[in-house]
């Protein structure tokens, strides 16, 4: 069963709007394990609205329309429908009075235009509308079937999941399920980190369940989404939880996490069950390390506080490092020690360096110091960071943030 | 001049991504005054990215496609493209040479897989990447032309400001010039803003030129677009800025700036001119206030930095603020001196609350206090802000703001 979705609102081709049905339903319809190739976006317009749903008809057993269903001129989805079927429009008096006593329950005055949303092609069945004034519709054109719903995006979920998603599944006769996992990764480039997994994807190609695909995520790292299919639940979760462990074997610790974990809460963890507590020194991050942080649920528990000190004179009189240039691996090693010292925790990291836009101390802009104190002992890293001033900041935050959590990984 | 966009990638199909990509775009043309009536999403697949274009090509005049131009197996967008041209695929050595490049610049290894990214149709010209290892393409189709563009957004925005729209208008060799501006405000609700603006909105709909509109933009304020067409740009300059004159005259303190001014870019600017320098002292917000301070640039002539007092000893002993409860109207207001006279700044500027997701010290999620430390007195004004955690701190962090901004502007 292959279904696609048409997004039907001049709004959307003007970028006023973000078109999230599609998106909640294209996750619907891969959880549902029925196949979706093509999404279109078209404006209020009968005549383009009747293309996109002919091409789509043409290359798909379904297809899915959400938008312009709405009492003013300018909805025109009714009228395209009927044209593709090839019938007239018939006012359906069931519908009609349904509507007219949503505005009496509602003590709102029902005006003419609101009638049009009573016009049903001749041959469709309507599915009824609870939230709204807009009812559904299911449409046969030949073999195929066609959708209409309401663009409102609750009005459109209830009525799919009420309706459209049970109907498609039981058109599809399918008992099948999928399951996604995305895999984090970090430290590798998308080249790289393909040519290891490559063995993995290649024996995997000829069964073609599970499937693995690579999504750039910038400067948050790699993920590798692991789709799985299978007759349960169940059954998908555990082809995904054995694909996982595979690619675990093969990268090791360049993964960090699963779906919405992030770095900082894979530091979060880390720190929670070794029972320590952070504290950071940051200077060209500005804050940005510590704010990650605090985003982690239960972080009060570990996490100290942060010393920004982008005034070198800050590094000198609240971190006490010494007099000297501090895009250095001196002053990124004192800055770590120092954070330890000053904010009371038994982790101290920190990081110096230049985001730009000029060059600092004779160091070119992507130039950074990272520093990390812990069991007596400071570590320090340097390294050349790309892209502008944002982007270094971005980077040099989670690059902290990483060695910090291989640190903590080599002591268990 | 119509124009249509094809955005590449089966996670688009997956609804895991929100395709902002043709979001921006579609803004980008409108904004130029080009017809954009087609939005297509497609997978990672080259029989069905050819039947995509193809259909594009066939309804527009130009076709803006992105996404699938990595490095990996399924990227596969070069060689759709090849297929709808009807060439070969040739390695460019120019664009070998600079990927080549910018990996040793990272000093990161170049694997076999990248040279694809070397791989343009015979005939089509390279758009230089400055960002990325993917270039972009310009192909001519018949009497048509396809521009290619990586998927991760900040090289399809660069790529496309500085090659494929001016591209775009040039083919569309239109006289017609579009301005549009942004007016920020921040403090009003949208209905009551709207409201003032109203007698405005109904002066200029009759000539229809310049035209308002509303967006909302959550925690950062609601922003007028003002936007004008005229035969140069100049003319159409000129209006846009008498209609910001009148807005302005209209809302006085609430526009904080227009287009990309931030409120820190605000703030900043404020203090840079009345030569004062600034400490912040952050509990709740934990470092998301110097964060977004450091990002204006030129901010280490006024920032001195900022201590993240997430645990409440670091703000007796590093802040020395009275022991005692931390969510009070003492507590900010000794944070904010504390801040000042530890950092050595001119402006010491605290916040202190409850972000969330439990209360603290009796207090609910959502109460915040904020001090500010200028001229030898300080302020403290209490808020009660909505939401979850992570909306908390942002209402937190921009209304600190905007307390140090107003607070400046009557310095005047």
């Amino acid at each position: 069963m292959r279904c696609e979705l048409v997004a039907v609102g001049t709004e959307l081709l003007l970028g006023q709007v973000v078109d999230t049905n599609s998106v909640w339903l294209a996750e619907q319809l891969a959880a549902s394990g029925i196949d979706c190739h093509f999404h279109t976006s078209v404006g209020d317009n009968v005549g383009r609205i009747v293309d996109a749903l002919r091409i789509a008809l043409d290359r798909s057993d379904a297809v899915v329309v959400t938008g312009g269903l709405g009492p003013t001129q300018d909805d025109v989805t009714r009228d395209a429908i009927a044209e593709v079927m090839g019938v007239p429009l018939e006012r359906d008096e069931a519908v009609l009075a349904r509507i007219r006593a949503l505005f009496e329950e509602r003590g709102r005055e029902m005006v003419v235009s609101n009638e049009r949303q009573a016009d049903v092609p001749v041959g469709a069945v309507v599915i009824p509308q609870t939230r709204g004034t807009a009812p559904g519709l299911i449409c046969a054109v030949g073999h195929r079937v066609l959708y209409a719903m309401p663009g409102v995006p609750h009005e459109m979920m209830d009525m799919a999941a009420r309706s459209v998603l049970p109907d498609l599944m039981e058109r599809a006769g399918t008992r099948s399920t999928i399951v996604s996992r995305v895999v984090r990764t970090w430290g590798l480039a998308e080249s790289t980190l393909a040519e290891r997994v490559a063995p993995r994807v290649e024996a995997l190609e000829a069964a073609g369940n599970p499937t693995i695909a690579f999504l750039a995520g910038g400067v948050e790292g790699i993920k590798i989404r692991v789709t799985a299919k299978a007759e349960s639940t169940e059954a998908a979760l555990a082809v995904v939880e054995a694909e996982d462990a595979e690619l675990r074997a093969i990268l090791g610790s360049l993964v960090f996490g699963v779906d919405d974990d992030t770095m900082e809460s894979a530091v979060g963890a880390l720190l929670e069950d070794a029972g320590l507590t952070l504290g950071l020194a940051e200077s060209m991050t500005g804050g940005l390390v510590a704010s990650r942080l605090v985003n982690v649920e239960g972080s009060s528990a570990w996490f100290k506080g942060s010393v920004v000190a982008y005034d070198s004179q800050v590094k000198f009189d609240v971190l006490h490092i010494p007099e000297g240039p501090v895009v250095s691996e001196e002053a990124a090693a004192s800055m770590a020690a120092g954070a330890a010292k000053v904010l009371g925790a038994d982790v101290g990291l920190s990081v110096t360096g230049v985001a730009g836009p000029a060059e600092q101390e004779g160091m070119p802009v992507g130039t950074v110091f990272f520093g990390l104190h812990l069991d007596g002992a400071t570590d320090v890293r340097y390294r050349r960071l790309p892209g502008d001033r944002e982007r270094v900041r971005q980077f040099a935050t989670i690059s902290l943030l990483d060695m910090l959590r291989r640190r903590l990984l080599d002591r268990l």
